[in-house]
């Protein structure tokens, strides 16, 4: 099958498609609350499966509740899959995740409207609970299927009201066969929504993504010793804020100038005993450090590993909650995407993504590699997480553009 | 009536009475839990009239549960007041505030011991509510007495089970009779815990309090904006803690080369949303300065009005939670006590109490004045707080000596 004309998605269906879907936990910013396998996610899934199968496709469940809905193809050979996740955090938005299953539906609509059956079938994927918003860890069912997490483990993970991920799934209705888990496909692409104000900023419709890029994280724990604020002098207190100020200011001033696609952040900080008229005795804070270069992220641990034991009377320990590599998208992938974007003449750039995604677990054993369309304000996770449906309909299309390439025998 | 010998108190009696009254809401480690009208509360409050009465002393208590136990003296003039508080805050110590009152019972134990009745009436007096640990304010009592709270105000006010202090006054049978408050003495001394290292690090056995430091207090407020930490570059982000960390070094830098007693204290500090994944959008801390000279206050309050309004893209907010002026001790009490202690021959200091107490409030009203002894290791407020009891008895054995040159006619 050789390409004929140039495909493009249905810009409005699209945005009414992204609209039906987000009225399952719609809230009352217009933002979405779809935990996983809660009552509005299993209701989507039903909305997912009818739409998938009124255009013909067939719908199988795996044994962790992910979702695939093939479109069959002219050859029997591995699919090319498309997918994400369809669970939100709490007061999330209605592209997190959603978009990338979304793309999939229209993509397949689409081929539809044109009268088009692939050579190659096609998948469209719906990964259970990526956030980690109700099950910790995220992008759980994407990592048992990468081998990263054990699947009974995982199973027998609590919400916070107790119940276990696997009655949840039982109770659900989407506990399928692990034979339906996916094992080979041509390609996996992901679309999914920056999360980031880079697009935005510089003005570009499409990032190409090459990685996730790696990240590690620690602790820094100051203890002191609690006084109280009106009669210790100030040369006689052990002030843990003081010190933890003195700390954080020396990791910044050295973290600066490393390469400027690092990024640090101490989002988590306590104070301890937290009462205005009482000298902080313990402060515990986070520096989480990300970068596709681990050679980067190796300086980042050298830097905190060179920090004083001892500052301002207190002790400093740091240690380290975890770490991740970069992973690397399938560069054949990633050249096909590259391909189509050029095609369609849309602006773009490659990009690292900061964020995780089920395709950074996908990619241990599909080929794989993602696309992102503009986050407005950058912002995700939030209620006021926006893409505008065009921008959205461009990313589709850049992947509309690269199943038809794939479909052009080598 | 003319001093005839140098009399001492008891130190073994006043350790074992110490230890006594501690049994009262004595925790596990030491410390006493002893919330004002507690049950605990109750209990000491019934064994401290005890004791009193033994002595042949009359109890009245006044309608805010204050306790007056008189000594009578020779002439009918007004009393010597001797007295502090017997509640604690939880998980408190053995000494903070209880040690003023049982000096002035160990005083007239050593009085009777000598066979001496006073020409002036000696009243041992015990504060309700000094603590504020479970109906705030603190030193409620005394402010009432002083005119600075309103007494319907205060028999209003709930403790965290919503019990009113009014109500827990009446069950516990302390609720007196308006007309025994005091309103006039000849002296009101208060020996109370140095809650401070400076006694011990300077090896002197008395503190003779001049003041109460005034102080203030601000809530400082960065207002900054959330994004993902893995997908915002550096330069676009508006890190309130970054821009926090900025602001605490710059007062921590203005402050540090005012006068030397100069204390200030960042005790509270919270960072929102908190996620070691997100770049915190708020951070909001409390910056609390005490020094007794009310022009080095200002200076603080003229620091912090200069705070830049913007901090790394984020606003900067300060807000004046409260203030307190100076409050200066009654020279001629101050005399007396400093008389007292050279008689003595014990090593001693001119200081500034930079807690409150009861004393700053009775100042308004009667010729007050404090006296320290050491804090072991500066700690209060927590159930190591200790001193030994052979400085406590110096302690009382100046307040004593006080006492006895006031005896003397002028």
């Amino acid at each position: 099958m050789k390409q004929q004309q140039q495909l493009f998605v249905n810009v409005d269906r699209l945005e009414q498609t992204i609209e039906a879907f987000a009225d399952y936990g719609r809230t009352e910013n217009n933002g979405v609350t779809r935990l996983a396998l809660s009552e509005p996610d299993i209701a989507v899934r039903g909305y997912f499966r009818q739409c998938c199968e009124e255009l013909g496709m067939t719908v199988t469940v795996d044994d962790l509740g992910c979702m695939y809905a093939t479109y069959a193809g002219t050859e029997d050979v591995p699919p090319i899959v498309i997918g994400s996740h369809m669970d939100t955090v709490k007061k999330g938005g209605r592209f997190d995740g959603i978009l990338g299953v979304l793309a999939g539906l229209e993509l397949v609509r689409t081929l539809k409207d044109y009268g088009i059956q692939p050579r190659i079938p096609i998948v469209v994927m719906n990964f259970t609970n990526e956030e980690g918003a109700r099950f910790e860890p995220s992008m759980m069912a994407s990592g048992v299927l990468a081998g990263r997490f054990d699947g009974d483990t995982m199973l027998a993970k609590t919400d916070p009201d107790g119940i276990t991920f696997g009655d949840a799934l039982n109770a659900s209705g989407y506990a399928g066969e692990q034979q339906h888990r996916i094992r080979e496909a041509t390609a996996y692409l992901e679309l999914h929504i920056e999360q980031g104000p880079v697009l935005e900023s510089e003005q570009l419709a499409i990032g190409l993504v090459d990685c996730v890029v790696g990240m590690v994280c620690y602790e820094i724990e100051v203890q002191g010793d609690s006084n109280h604020a009106g009669t210790t002098p100030m040369s006689m207190r052990q002030d843990a804020l003081f010190a933890a100020n003195d700390l954080m200011l020396m990791l910044r001033e050295q973290l600066a100038p490393l390469d400027e696609e690092l990024v640090y952040t101490m989002g988590r900080m306590n104070v301890y005993p937290n009462i205005h008229t009482v000298i902080p005795n313990r402060v515990v804070f986070t520096l989480e450090a990300r970068h596709k270069d681990e050679d980067v992220v190796h300086q980042v641990e050298q830097i905190i590993g060179a920090l004083p034991k001892q500052q301002g009377g207190c002790e400093v320990k740091a240690t380290r909650l975890w770490n991740r590599n970069t992973v690397w998208f399938d560069t054949h992938v990633c050249g096909v995407l590259q391909q189509a974007v050029k095609t369609l003449g849309y602006s773009h750039r490659t990009m690292a993504s900061g964020a995780g995604h089920d395709a950074q677990f996908v990619a241990d054993f599909l080929p794989s590699a993602m696309v992102f369309v503009p986050s407005v304000r950058g912002k995700s996770h939030c209620e006021e997480e926006f893409t505008p449906y065009e921008q959205c309909a461009q990313g589709v299309n850049v992947l509309l553009e690269a199943v038809m390439l794939m479909q052009e025998k080598a």
